[in-house]
């Protein structure tokens, strides 16, 4: 008898052990700009160089020059990033029309599906936190929100901040904390869209430092998705960073959020958990440059946000994380925004999900012994793959900028560029010989190879192979991008009755949507 | 008579203590690439980061995104640096026809006029050695050379390293030791123009180390100016190099160019002189955007090389010197190359001439305080004057790029770039009304900003009067590039007779020189 007590005594003992030395699973802090591009940061060749924050963090840690988001555009790119999969699988795309990006306005129908896992739940299995500040963009209607998907906490808007809007045909985007909402734009957050003054920057940064402050000295880990969106339009910057930068508005709003990335980086330093903190920079799709000098720097890639040239899905990416990522690194890896679901799943000691195609990979030999693991990069737009780089080799399907008749209306994808049979206007077919560019030596996609030289033949049949490999096994998802319904808006949001907020909407007349691009 | 001999030994002793207290002046480094782009460095977003020690070098020094050469063409720019006077005034230019750039090809009759006072002539009275290791192109005849221009030794040659050539109707370019030729490129330089293997580079790197070597331990201060020239074309590398860079035989170059920057910093540590020695990095001209994949990249800058575009003319510069620049520095300075002839000549402890027009400022107060002087910057081609900067603000009085004929010819200095009214086929004369453009804002010289603006009059005014004060005083000297003969060319240089390689060169026959941009 004493035996089993001895027994029962040193299991318990073990086990305590055990759970003991099993170490916490480390941080994440996800920070994901809007509409920002790969050409904004100072590390990445902005000729203002006001990014001193950005730049200090990629000083201590590692560069990623070759990193992509899964979609030239907001919704798709975020729906992407947090399920791991590509639009054309979690259903973040449209059949409306070929080959068109669709994101999720006021008016969308859909949203984020049930059925796909979010990296926040993989995480909550693992005993996590989960916070969201800013811009989800994985659906307007409360059962695609944050806090049914995962996230513990949320301050942010279901949605950019377009406006103001009148209530009455349109309702203004709600602001919410949590499951409610606590006002809408314009009207209780106030963005001036004369000036550009508005403090929302400042609000998200003090929102971010008070939950680190909070979760730090918790037993949980904790995920941090910091979803800012002050460089997308209309631009804003508070006071303090108002006529700052050498860029005007859009520069001056780039100077408060990298002020802001400082703030964090300090914080977790201040609090002693930066070693145990894996924080990672990007942003959702090229910079827009459409808006001109509205909008942000691709560098010297080719176009911008809505295409599937460089400049639409090529994004400025740091890895930090004092101690356990190397200082003054460049990884040359291939890598993707999805690739960090499948990589926080894994540091969280989690395996993403066995029942489905995950295409994100997981990072961390990229990231901690900086070896480069073979991968291709998928470029879609809408329901169409559009290109495909292995290497440094990336072919085109199909090319496509915008429209003529949207061109002609003063939409510009590729303002001052324009390369014969690449830069089109027509949806050009180029499936049976694709246009091979190497984008090492030619990141601007200008000159591609010509077909019948060795380089063409001893490159493409690599990347034919992984397009008839992907397009034999896929399985689309249902769209949930081609319904729209004016009833649907922002009319009544949870929360609405306690600020005297809700409005009434036209009654339910699904349409489908149109998406011109 | 005590009296006096104490009188004698005090004055004696104050003498000596005079001169022990005067500080032994700074050493010089000025490392001038050819045809190097602005965005081909790491630190200024070339996506592939291939340029670890300029990198590094930049962390340790100065910054200075806004510098530009003098001119968008590489003799000219030399020119400018060596003299510190715009190449109107120094005779670098021609008058053969209007704005077309002109540079020292082997038939040149002209070169740096005697009258020119050099910095390397400035620091000699100083008491500096003065050696250039690379590409002088100052002029192809013997009494234009170095050595008789204030340097003390040289290794490299007059030109470009174009060929191979026949010696019978061309002679290969030869490579000087000093005054006398030592062999001639390709005969005895090799570079493989299939393979692009050259062990030039590595040549010019292992001259800097050992003149570093030999002058750090000598009384007398040292200027080297290290104008190597692999990212001219035709490009090459040495061996270990070749294949090395994701972006082909100009990232090689790129890549062994760096290294030796490298090198070179790092015996100036290890000879203990790097903390009295100002280093330098920058390059001559704008990328060749028309050699394709064989030039560089001009980041995010409209056009390159040949034109007055921020492509052919804004220049990567890095200032180094430890202990007195900070490191981690950022200029929003408006440099000039030409400003390395005064800001040498002041830390030398000497005055630039002042019986002539020097239009190179001193640095020192950007470089020590970080203090930003106002200036303009003067965009020349030949004899006309095509833009100016002031500020962020940039108008343009000219606009052209070339001909429509050469341009059909294939000669494309805008390769996929395509600005309505800006990248010009004609020579437009916009000094009625300047085009101007916020180059902070609109690097790429995409958006003009319209004449009926606020905007546009509260700024063009400032710009105009520059131009007016410069054109006011302007005395231009005698253009050095109308005139070429084949029979000045290299076929009996000084040394020849030593290595049987004089050749007989046709009787002379001057004729106007033909420039085509």
């Amino acid at each position: 008898m004493a035996d089993v007590k001895v027994l029962v005594l040193l299991m318990f003992t073990l086990s305590v052990t055990c759970i003991r030395a099993k170490e916490k699973p480390p941080n994440f802090v996800i920070m994901l700009m809007d509409d920002m591009g790969w050409g904004d940061l100072g590390v990445f060749g902005e000729p203002n160089k006001e990014t001193p924050y950005l730049d200090k963090m990629a000083q201590e840690g590692m560069v990623l020059p070759n990193f992509y988001s899964a979609n030239p555009l907001c919704s798709p790119s975020r729906a992407a990033l947090m399920s791991g999969r590509l639009p054309i699988r979690n259903g973040f795309y449209t059949t409306n029309d070929h080959a068109r990006n669709a994101y999720t306005p006021q008016v969308i129908m859909g949203g984020i599906p049930d059925e796909e896992i979010l990296l926040p739940e993989i995480l909550k299995d693992a005993g996590y936190r989960n916070k969201i500040i800013g811009k989800w963009h994985l659906g307007q209607q409360p059962q695609y929100h944050p806090l049914k998907h995962g996230f513990d906490e949320w301050f942010g808007a279901p949605n950019c901040h377009f406006g103001p809007y009148n209530n009455k045909n349109t309702p203004n985007i709600p602001v919410y904390k949590n499951a409610e909402m606590v006002g809408r734009y314009y009207q209780d957050f106030v963005i001036d869209k004369q000036t550009g003054e508005s403090n929302l920057t400042q609000m998200y940064i003090q929102e971010a430092l008070t939950f680190l402050e909070a979760e730090a000295s918790s037993g949980s880990p904790f995920f941090l998705y910091w979803a800012v969106d002050a460089t997308h339009e209309p631009l804003y910057a508070s006071k303090p960073f108002l006529g700052k930068s050498h860029r005007g508005l859009y520069g001056d709003a780039v100077m408060e959020l990298d002020f802001g990335v400082g703030q964090i980086l300090n914080k977790l330093m201040a609090l002693g958990v930066a070693e145990n903190t894996f924080v990672f920079f990007s942003s959702d799709n090229g910079a827009a440059t459409y808006a001109k000098t509205h909008g942000g720097s691709n560098g010297p890639f080719l176009c911008g946000k809505e295409t599937t040239f460089e400049g639409g899905m090529r994004e400025p990416a740091i890895a930090w994380w004092p101690n356990r990522i190397k200082p003054g690194q460049v990884s040359h890896q291939l890598g993707s925004l999805m690739d960090l679901y499948t990589t926080l799943a894994k540091l969280a000691g989690q395996e993403p999900p066995s029942d489905r195609v995950v295409d994100g990979i997981d990072l961390s030999q990229a990231l901690l012994q900086n070896n480069v693991v073979d991968r291709p990069i998928l470029y879609y737009r809408g329901n169409e793959l559009m290109a495909v780089r292995l290497g440094d080799y990336k072919a085109h399907l199909w090319t496509w900028t915008n429209s003529i008749q949207e061109f002609n209306r003063g939409i510009d994808f590729c303002p001052g560029e324009s390369i014969a049979n690449v830069t089109t206007h027509d949806q050009v077919n180029n499936t049976a010989q694709p246009l091979l560019f190497h984008v090492g030596r030619d990141p601007g996609e200008k000159y591609f190879i010509r077909p019948h030289t060795s380089e063409y033949k001893q490159n493409i049949g690599g990347i034919l192979s992984v397009v008839e490999d992907h397009k034999k096994h896929l399985v689309p998802g249902k769209p949930q991008l081609n319904w729209c319904d004016n009833s649907v808006m922002n009319w009544s949001p949870p929360g609405c009755e306690k600020l005297g907020q809700c409005y009434k909407g036209p009654p339910s007349n699904p349409q489908k949507c149109v998406w011109p691009h």
